[in-house]
């Protein structure tokens, strides 16, 4: 198992996960670590990660659960990248890796089958007017340019089983939108969560879960998570999210 | 000026106002101070308090404008206490109090007249399985029994003039019916702020703000407000609000 040019290797040491990262292709960010700690994650089961990346929220998951976890992700670079962290973390008997388009991905991960569906989708709407990362990898992962908000909704809701679980970190700019979305593809919103980059600051990351076909009442907000203390240090929920309790 | 049976006089000292309060009757909460603190107050124009119980929102607000502000509250003995608070801080030539329904209350102030309006309507939808406080001066503040979200939406959106401002206090549990409905009613979401009664607390109170016939974009999420610290004690910010800056 090598590291291609420009590659290295990342501890999440709350973990105990080792990832393959690049800053020239991909490298996760916080948005990963706040996601793989948000929903209750089944014992059992199925769980997807769309729009995977190089693989970090299946990975952090993994010692949590005897569930599978399948990867989507259409960029064979990133892929590739999410296979070899796999095989570093010896999870090939509980991970699997799909280089393939959201949109096609109902061919190997049948209709309602998953327990609980994860994604971390881009955030930024495909508009001639957004400024994009001249970084083709990087532009996908970040701008809807080949999946947007309608396919990743519509796409879960069908992966997902009768109640199952749909979580996703997106922006607070898109919330309105998105509780919007969820109902028309049969995800009810039941909880969010803010996460505010500092105390006195709007939010700049939103969780959201679903559930599939589920009740509209008993929505919850979450209790704040806030990134960084007065002294510029992340706080102690977000280093217990990064390494671990001590 | 006397006070009834069961009537006290209280202070809000960050703002210098006294206040008819009574415990049979209504007392202003938490929620009344948060909404007085939540939009911009304009300087002057016309603000109306909706569903204002014993003024408690606009007599808070009434020293930091020139604006005159206009209450509606249905229950006569609450708008008479609200009458009396506005005698004893000599605000008549500023505030006016109407004992009306709001949904009459477009008899008296003209539909796109008003800048900015504030409602701390009642929380609890008006079902038969529902616990409802056998004294009805509360039940009618609390529960949805004379008007719902719609006629409240309906009223403010008619009495805003074009780009004025809606901001209202409500319960998180009701959050995806807001988003929902203001847009129904041509007021454009456009800020949030969520209130948790503590750090690692679910929030327990929401406040919205939004623009008649504005813009769906640039939605934010203000910065978190905490109630009571890890001590029982009111934050900060909270202090702040009530006993001002020391």
């Amino acid at each position: 198992m090598g590291l291609q040019p420009g590659e290295r290797i990342d501890q999440l040491y709350a973990e105990g996960i080792q990832i393959i990262q690049s800053r020239e292709v991909f490298s996760f960010s916080l948005d990963a670590v706040l996601l793989a700690n948000f929903p209750k994650i089944p014992k059992r089961g199925k769980i997807v990660d769309l729009c995977a990346g190089n693989g970090a929220v299946g990975l952090f998951i993994a010692k949590k659960t005897a569930a599978t976890i399948e990867m989507v992700e259409l960029q064979p670079r990133l892929a590739e990248m999410a296979q070899r962290s796999v095989a570093l973390n010896q999870l090939e008997d509980q991970i699997t890796v799909y280089n393939l388009d959201l949109k096609d991905s109902l061919s190997k991960i049948p209709a309602d089958s998953t327990d609980l569906l994860l994604c971390n989708p881009p955030y930024f709407k495909n508009l001639p007017t957004n400024d994009k990362n001249p970084n083709p990898h990087l532009a996908i992962a970040r701008h809807e340019i080949h999946a947007d908000l309608h396919d990743v909704l519509r796409v879960s809701a069908k992966m997902l089983k009768m109640n199952g679980r749909f979580a996703m970190v997106h922006r607070p700019e898109r919330f309105l939108e998105i509780m919007q979305l969820m109902p028309q593809y049969r995800l009810a919103p039941k909880r969010v969560q803010f996460v505010y980059p500092k105390a006195n600051k709007d939010a700049n990351i939103l969780l959201v879960e679903g559930i599939k076909d589920g009740k509209t009442d008993g929505f919850k907000v979450a209790p704040p998570l806030i990134t960084y203390g007065a002294d510029g240090e992340y706080t102690p929920e977000i280093k217990e999210m990064l390494y671990g309790r001590h």
